[in-house]
């Protein structure tokens, strides 16, 4: 398992045991993760945008609509942080103190590059259309030229990165063990509910393979 | 409904209409999630990490250990951008342009402020406390004066917000209706497993109200 270096802006100062520098353990939660926090600053006011994503080997892809101000900003070649955070559960001990949560999360830092020839384009947005579904960039109608066009794709190299995870139950206390206090902790997962067909659908197209459980 | 005034940094330009500024929209938004990306920027490089919180009326309450950068950072009165995003559903199209995701997001800006007093310091962490579970404050054993001292709380005004919001099926362009693809949404919601007690914990213990369906 090849590991990252962490830099001084990636180590993991708090629960230092939590951090994760294994490019393996980092790529599994970006690819189990629909959703990133892209973080970047204008006018000295920093943001944290809701994105979806994907990755390929040592790169995360994002796109947007070329009006965005999202989008915008990552074209200046300016610091953004990506950060993506499974929920996995909430953990209570028997001390308000020690209650915390389970989770998974995963930092990268870093300039974008954006992602301009029409093949990689394609590839990486294909990438983020089959995070929706299994395969689905083979059954759905491709972009056109407009669409291309319309939309801009940036590149961000898993470099500068850590992960930090929790596991497990409460660490309350020794003293506090004794406390008649109900302590443990609770699984939480994102699950499916039946998919929905849009009004009008032939009723003879198969569902798509799903990526989360019902 | 009150509604807030969107400023240049909080309107919604990209989609519109899935823009919202009234404050119980945002405020329900916020009392759902139970995790929120926290954007700062240290030597021109933005952050944006995971961390828990409270509402209480019209603030956001976050926490931490005192030696940690985000609240060193953060004390210091700089410009915070504060997001939480529930994540509905994937949402397929005929096309791969019109895939999108059902969410709910929120968006705060502002300086966050630290609490000093004891008694709102208390009750602000009394609130975080009571996200895992239904009054969980006043089943675990309160804060001693040490741990007191050891967290720092600061409040963040919900006054520079908006919320985004979309909801149902995909959106296809006419002409692709008639494509012989699967199309509709699938709902994703997160949900709790059975409570996993903690190691040697006695067994007429009644276990807390959880906030999530099972």
């Amino acid at each position: 398992m090849t590991k990252l270096s962490p830099t001084e802006r990636t180590r993991i100062h708090r629960g230092p045991a939590r951090g994760n520098y294994d490019r393996d353990v980092i790529h599994s939660i970006l690819d189990e993760a629909l959703v990133c926090h892209l973080a970047f600053v204008v006018d000295d006011q920093p943001y944290a945008i809701p994105t979806t994503f994907a990755r390929i080997d040592d790169r995360l892809f994002v796109h947007g609509a070329a009006a965005s101000r999202m989008i915008k900003t990552i074209a200046g070649g300016v610091r953004v942080c990506f950060t993506v955070t499974i929920l996995d559960g909430i953990v209570l001990a028997r001390s308000a103190f020690n209650h915390s949560m389970n989770y998974r999360s995963v930092v990268v830092l870093g300039t974008a590059d954006e992602v301009t020839d029409l093949a990689h384009k394609r590839r990486a947005l294909d990438a983020i259309v089959d995070r929706a579904a299994e395969s689905r960039s083979r059954s759905a109608r491709p972009p056109n030229d407009k669409e291309l066009g319309a939309t801009r794709v940036f590149a961000l190299a898993i470099e500068e990165a850590s992960a930090k995870i929790r596991t497990g139950g409460p660490i309350d206390d020794e003293e506090d063990l004794v406390l008649p206090i109900w302590a443990g902790h609770v699984p939480l997962a994102l699950r499916a509910g039946a998919p929905i067909p849009a009004e009008g659908l032939a009723h003879d197209l198969a569902t798509p393979g799903l990526r989360h459980r019902r």
